[in-house]
């Protein structure tokens, strides 16, 4: 699922780092001269992109050997080897920071996720990202958001309906957007509808919503709507959800919560490579 | 400078946001209705991207009209208008996202760089970046860096020498290495030395490595490496400096403080669109 | 919507055509010389892609004037002036070959799909096309479909679920499939599955999938599975439809009715460019 | 010969079905579980692309058997078997749809030139292909027109001469255009001239055209200019050819008649994939 | 013609020049001072090239006014000014170097071609370059030889046929090889066959061969193979042929003389650019 | 080093060369034979690309075998074998003319290169490249200057500063322009300074400048500078230096002399493939 946008954006961050050359190694090590290195976790972390780090070193040279038997979703404690490398010292320097750097963010992504997944254990409620996230990685940090225990909301703006006010406006109306785009989507995407008060939430539950998100409402205004709705949608929260808000948005008994620091306010984990 | 990126990584965006085609906009929105906005700061942040926004929406319509008189470096209040938007209406929601995407996580990262270089006011030290940053998003990491008041430290492994403790050890000693690599670089590079204790300082200074990087080292081993050294080369602290430490590693001396989380740790400001 | 695509799909036609040059023209025609033409229909048929065709020359000669007052969906007679193209004779005798292509394959989709809909008019059906569409073409095959009164299917893999026998087989059971992917997908995405008999119609339903694909199925069989799906899900039916066939099966009260040869039965029509 | 077209269409045709994810095969399919799977012909077919299906697996993940015996070429009858594979199941999966759109198109051209030609055996005539193919696919369909028995016009506009009338009017005069060219094309390439009427075969023979293109004539008419002609030059005949006029035309006496439908009017044959 | 090549090099060149930013101009221009230069050829040349130049500072900064009223094949005597470019300052001196490269090494061809056909004026003969090119560049370095008064030989292996001894021997006999491959090529290709001795300039006239490549002969035998050939088909002298040889091969009698050197022989000629 | 230049060169000069087909080779050879060859020096040669060599052929055809003991920098003689290539025939002639195209350009490069640096031995002196190189192969052209025992001085505008003579004049003076940019950029870069004239170094020793290029200065001129400078910065000599020049430069005690000839001078070997 990820290897088209790794096999566009391997190639590309290698390029931006070596660029015309790593003047140092290229100047320092003997080109046939063999190494090994471990790489590991410095604090306890949520892994992800474990085949990704094993694919950078092997676009430089496919004769590394990548040794590691976790996968992603592997709990780390700090210390911990994350993978062995073995292959030629200089494309052992060469592929370490890019390769880190796919790791430490992507495993920050997962870690912050299952931080806060583990909030809503046991919950009848989905944690999803939104289309909040850095430009050329949407399909990398979603998967980090699942590696952690959260889950998708749409991809893009191609793989579901989410009608915003914008749109409500443009066409006139709650019910008269929802029951103009069913007569032309595809059957197999759901429409999901904005709402910002419960009068909103009415017109969408007259016209078939499929999925009604609450736009920015306050926690008795939600359980009203969690009321109204009487599963007769699926409910979304949405709007500056921080992980203080969880557990008591989960408790007005929403389907789903939606937060867009999943992905923009995700930390890089630390994690090194030791040559030795 | 920032140009070869955003040529590459605005329609890689673009295309990564709208797929084969925003469903929501496309099935409601009439093709011919003109709309404007505003794009707004909804917390303090120091504004970096704008151009970038401009781009985005210019690339999807070029008859989209993109208004701002502020420039990267402004600093804006929350509620500040950053940007006006005029044109047709389903390009300007279909760049809405992905204008943002770029805003925020490039303002994030100048915002914070200004908040910590904010603490160095007056002292004679450079606060910069490292190579942690996000693949395919070096330059323009590095550059919001230089928005916000730091400054960066190499683009790559290509445009600096900076011998670390794996190269030293292959080639056999700190001065070996200097003399070995100041036969063969380009004139115009500096040849920076990573050192981990006092007799490494010594050996680096001896070869007349023209930086000298203090690796995790505690503050008083900084204080006698900074005398030891006595301005014979630059001197710059690295490892895992944190916002609490900048004080009193500039006290110390040294030329340079680098940073990862400069570029790995920052979070996005945030930045939204309003149709009106 | 299809921007994405002729972004791409144009540079690489004409490169395709043009090659090392165009030694014809090259060596014949004046680069100043100034002509004009009409592009013109030489049978009756359904416009789809006169902005494609305008994109082609523009990409070759941005000083060309394109000019044509119609839209995709207009129905042209036999001799009808598509549109008119005024500027440097070379560049519209190079673009002239591709502009006709694209504009030939996807008008002929599109003729094709408005006849086979003109038989269904009146009825509540929706015809759909499938994924057999010519590589690299999906998007701009699934627009001329829609041009033509048709309606898509799923684009690609990635924006609807569509479990196969395959996928039945692998996972042991129809409702067993269902319930697995109901707790992984996006909450947008609805769940379409494939049944061969009645009995597997029965487990659909029990399992409530959204849409249920009625495989090659005769028509006393799909009248029966539709009145024992009474509408708790939409019904499709798929597998070598033919135009002859499309009548009886919207007469059994089916939803949707797919048919691949929409896209990859389609032959062009003709089209042609008189220089004058 | 095709590796070109197929090293840059492949990717891009995986992409567009895979996009960003197989979201019914990632969520149902275990990552190790093998699979095997035959590709049957269903119905009688020329085989055209058995190699781009073995590609297309390939890239998706090389330990992906394909075996088959068979060339491109071979005609199968319906029911027989074309290829068989074994490997991850989910990446059958994934490649099954692309890989059998390559194949059920260039099959399709295959078969139907197979076809044609066949009317001609015995004939000393050249059933040629033209320019009308599908933009980005020039190279495979003509690839298809050889596999079926026919022969390939000029690839494009770089590899031969061929003078039309909007040529000739612009430069003045059939002999005139052909002298001028001469003298500057390379000396490997022979010049075609399109001719409408029996005065303009005279100047066309007059200057020496190494080809000679009778557009839309009749038959009594080509039937003079094959006797004007006399074996001076090669006569090609062109202008919507059907299959019902192909052996009149050949019993003419031309070397060539070049056929449009033989690329844009062919449709896929049935293909399909069967998992066990 | 030359279009698809320069759209692809000319921002790969400013890439690799430019790369991460230009560190002298970006710190010390002002963004938005304006200048202006002219770009001075230093010694005779033959110019080549003038539109590639303005392409190149066009994509840097497309308010860039380049103004030149001399079209490539000009002659230009040293001191004179070859264009005048105004604009913004930093980008003239960010373009500056790319767009002297382009023009120096096209110039540099089309000097050396203009001087070597200039000994052959008169002479019923052409001089035509080879595949000995610059990966990367053979459309512009083809491009610079026809402007120098040169002629090309094929682009490439597909626009021409040339049977080399490696497929004589392959396929049994220069006959066997042109009757064989006369069969299957497009009829607008003609066929040139290489030959060593005379008996081969035999065989290769039986078999009607287009054009007969006489490789390295000696002048009396380059004269016996005129005689016996007799106009029945182009004579082609071939290898290693240097200035000092064209008189005398010329007067031989031979239609085309190819020549490496050409390309692969090209030196720069010296254009320079200043600002003021 | 180079890698990143070949992934993206060599698929695109095998592309210009073979383009839709080697009509030749594709009509004349069987796609099972078998053939071996060599690739010989035809003259004395310094040899650079070997690797690059190998990877074309490996690029068309995995399987082909590249045999070659020598690695860049030998000298070889008139007639030395320097690989043998052993596969597929068709392969090996598909690849025969882009694999010598490349290795007769670096070889060149590194012959030339050589021969002028040996007049420079035992002198403390480097010889260094300009940025004169030929678009698209900085990178290769560059390396292939140390395989012949040159300098490189800066890749491209991005790693090193140079301060030219538009810089101080737009900043407003030598001293001024130094200070400026040494606040500015990286602190792992020097400042190399152009200067014209003895008050002009005066300045330039003044403000510290790491490097001081003493453009266009005659002989005489050349010696006091290096007097006045003593030692306290690099000093190289710049302006169309030729063969003839250098011994005289280097005599004067200059460190670096830079030389566009290096690069924009230098004529391809002769190295051929011979089929066996």
């Amino acid at each position: 699922m990820e290897s088209i946008t790794t096999r566009r954006l391997i190639p590309e961050a290698l390029a931006e780092d070596i660029g015309s050359g790593d003047i140092t190694t290229d100047n320092l090590i003997d080109a046939h001269q063999i190494g090994k290195g471990v790489i590991i976790a410095k604090e306890p972390l949520v892994l992800a992109g474990i085949d990704i780090a094993r694919q950078v070193f092997d676009y430089l040279d496919s004769e590394i050997e990548f040794q590691s038997d976790l996968t992603d979703g592997h709990k780390a404690a700090s210390g911990d080897i994350l993978a062995h490398v073995h292959g030629r010292l200089a494309a052992l320097l060469k592929g370490e920071r890019t390769a880190l750097n796919f790791l430490q963010r992507l495993s920050g992504i997962a870690t912050q996720a299952a931080s806060h997944t583990q909030i809503l254990l046991g919950k009848n409620v989905r944690l999803v990202d939104t289309r909040k996230t850095t430009p050329g990685w949407r399909v990398l940090e979603k998967y980090a958001v699942r590696v952690g225990g959260g889950f998708n909301h749409r991809m893009g703006l191609y793989d579901g309906v989410l009608i915003k006010d914008n749109h409500i406006t443009a066409i006139g109306g709650v019910a008269k957007a929802i029951n103009h785009i069913r007569k032309r989507v595809s059957h197999l995407v759901k429409i999901e509808v904005e709402v910002s008060n419960l009068d909103e939430v009415s017109q969408a539950l007259a016209a078939d919503a499929d999925v009604i998100m609450l736009d920015n409402m306050a926690l008795p205004e939600i359980r009203e709507a969690v009321a109204l709705i009487n599963h007769a949608a699926l409910v979304e929260v949405s709007g500056n959800v921080t992980r203080a808000d969880l557990l008591d948005i989960a408790d007005t008994g929403v389907d789903i919560i939606s937060m867009g620091a999943l992905t923009h306010g995700a930390q890089a984990v630390d994690i090194s490579m030791r040559i030795s």
